[in-house]
């Protein structure tokens, strides 16, 4: 039976790597920051709680793994931009030294959660081949191509096998509300709270959205098998802010909700306007596919949202 | 007049670039960790040596300047391997603080030396244009590239005009004999003291030779206009080591000096078999192409290096 070590294993996508990874029959070991903060801890769950500079404590996590699916990040794309030497710090510069550590463990495979709405940078092309150029203009996405580049370097001198998948916008249950994680949570979390819903520019920008749990779903098989290389992990399909809003809007009154009526704010001049992700690879690899629509994701978020918020107030 | 900041202007090609700029009439500023090596220091050039890290000293010497050219690196690709941490810190956060410091002092042009030896990547393509995919193997390159995309970023972000000079393999006058600044100067350096020189490999390995006082006038013609971009900064040519060896044996002999019976060593396994980078883009930005053959650059160092023995000897 094989022990996965998953760091970052606590957060919102996680979470949902745990689940598929435990009906899978793997064994899991979570290093990460926090505690559980989803559920009690679960008991067939080794939990490791601590930071990736703690070396002594990430190398007794490490020895005993087969493989590894690293989900963590010390940044997200907003935080990385107001202090790049701390990402470069907080996430690269903890990674290589993570691989040198891994270089007295021989194991099955590393995943490697990269970014897929940052790496490849202002585009035209849709939707993007894993081939396109990487020409990221945010912090965020540059430390995820030099980790990316680090991991092929370790393949290439030392046969160390890996995967990068580079995530679209996951959503869906345990996402976060702090408005970092992604509009579709921030804007139920907001609508629960009877919050104005905002939206930064006219809303026409296109982004490509993929259910957390098929995202899961994908780094338990990529995690599973010989494959190596750069997948993209989206849904390979675009959905705007505007059509985000719409759907959310029908989500919320079907449960008996108010409209929802979002303000209008003016919008970053980086945003880049599509990003839509050719699934391609990924499929032809796994035989996987995303399974949830846009429609289904809301609405179990939305449930989700509910709950948290009715348990808040019990 | 144009006051140009030469980070590293100290080294092999900076010494060069500081003789192209005052022939140029440009007042300079060479900040360096070492001082003059070549020379007695010259009166018309400041001086500031110190560390990157020296962020006061730094801040003084960016102030009162109108554009920079940096050619620091505080690593080599062997070196970098060895300890790519160390890689990170001194060469891309250094880069990074820079940046941010420049942000209160707007300039007109940022010159930065990269690497078209290693930012590529493992490819059978030659020549190499610079919209070849970005995919290095080693520590060096990783960090070549996220120094670039940081330029990128910058200029995208807050319109900071960069140029990037992709530099193939640069000999010439003045390299160093340590072994690590590249094999032209590594061999002759050994001939001068009547030691073997050494061949890893079969000698087939292909690589573009860039005589340094051609590249020091592309970084000049770089840093006078409005071109922004990434260039490669070769000869546009492929020579072997084997055709090295021959041609520093011809140039050798000519000065009458004993032929050059190389010793052929255990090749390493992540050498890349061919470089020749395509230099169209810099040709048609400044109309610059380099005018130094492989045989007068070999002829010009050689009579260098003899020079440096034999006042070593007097």
């Amino acid at each position: 039976m094989m022990k996965v070590l998953l760091i970052g294993g606590n957060g919102f996508i996680g979470s949902h790597v745990v689940d598929k990874l435990l009906v899978c029959g793997a064994r899991v070991c979570v290093f990460d920051r926090r505690p559980e903060q989803f559920r009690p801890p679960l008991k067939e769950v080794e939990y490791v709680v601590g930071d990736l500079d703690d070396l002594p404590l990430l190398y007794e996590a490490v020895a005993g793994s087969d493989a590894i699916i690293h989900l963590a990040s010390a940044t997200v794309p907003a935080t990385a931009d107001l202090d790049p030497i701390s990402d470069i710090n907080g996430n690269l510069i903890a990674l290589v030294r993570l691989l040198e550590m891994l270089r007295a463990f021989p194991i099955k495979k590393f995943v490697y959660l990269s970014s897929g709405g940052t790496v490849y940078g202002p585009t035209d092309v849709v939707p993007i081949l894993e081939t396109h150029p990487l020409r990221p203009i945010n912090s965020y996405g540059i430390v995820k191509v030099a980790i990316e580049n680090y991991l092929r370097m370790e393949n290439y001198l030392r046969g160390m096998p890996y995967v990068v998948l580079r995530a679209s916008n996951p959503y869906g249950p345990r996402q976060g509300h702090s408005g970092v994680q992604g509009i579709i949570g921030t804007h139920l979390w907001r609508i629960a709270r009877q919050e104005p819903v905002e939206v930064w520019g006219d809303g026409s920008v296109v982004r490509d959205f993929i259910q957390v749990e098929d995202l899961a779903d994908l780094c338990v098989r990529a995690v599973s098998d010989d494959v190596v290389g750069c997948f993209n992990a989206g849904s390979g399909e675009g959905a705007s802010i505007n059509d985000i809003v719409f759907e959310i809007d029908r989500v919320v009154q079907a449960t008996g909700g108010p409209p929802v009526q979002p303000v209008y704010k003016p919008g970053r001049s980086y945003d880049v306007s599509r990003v839509i992700l050719d699934i391609t690879s990924a499929r032809d690899a796994w035989g996987w596919k995303p399974t949830i629509s846009l429609s289904e994701g809301i609405s179990s978020t939305w449930d989700w949202v509910r709950s948290q918020v009715s348990s808040d107030e019990a």
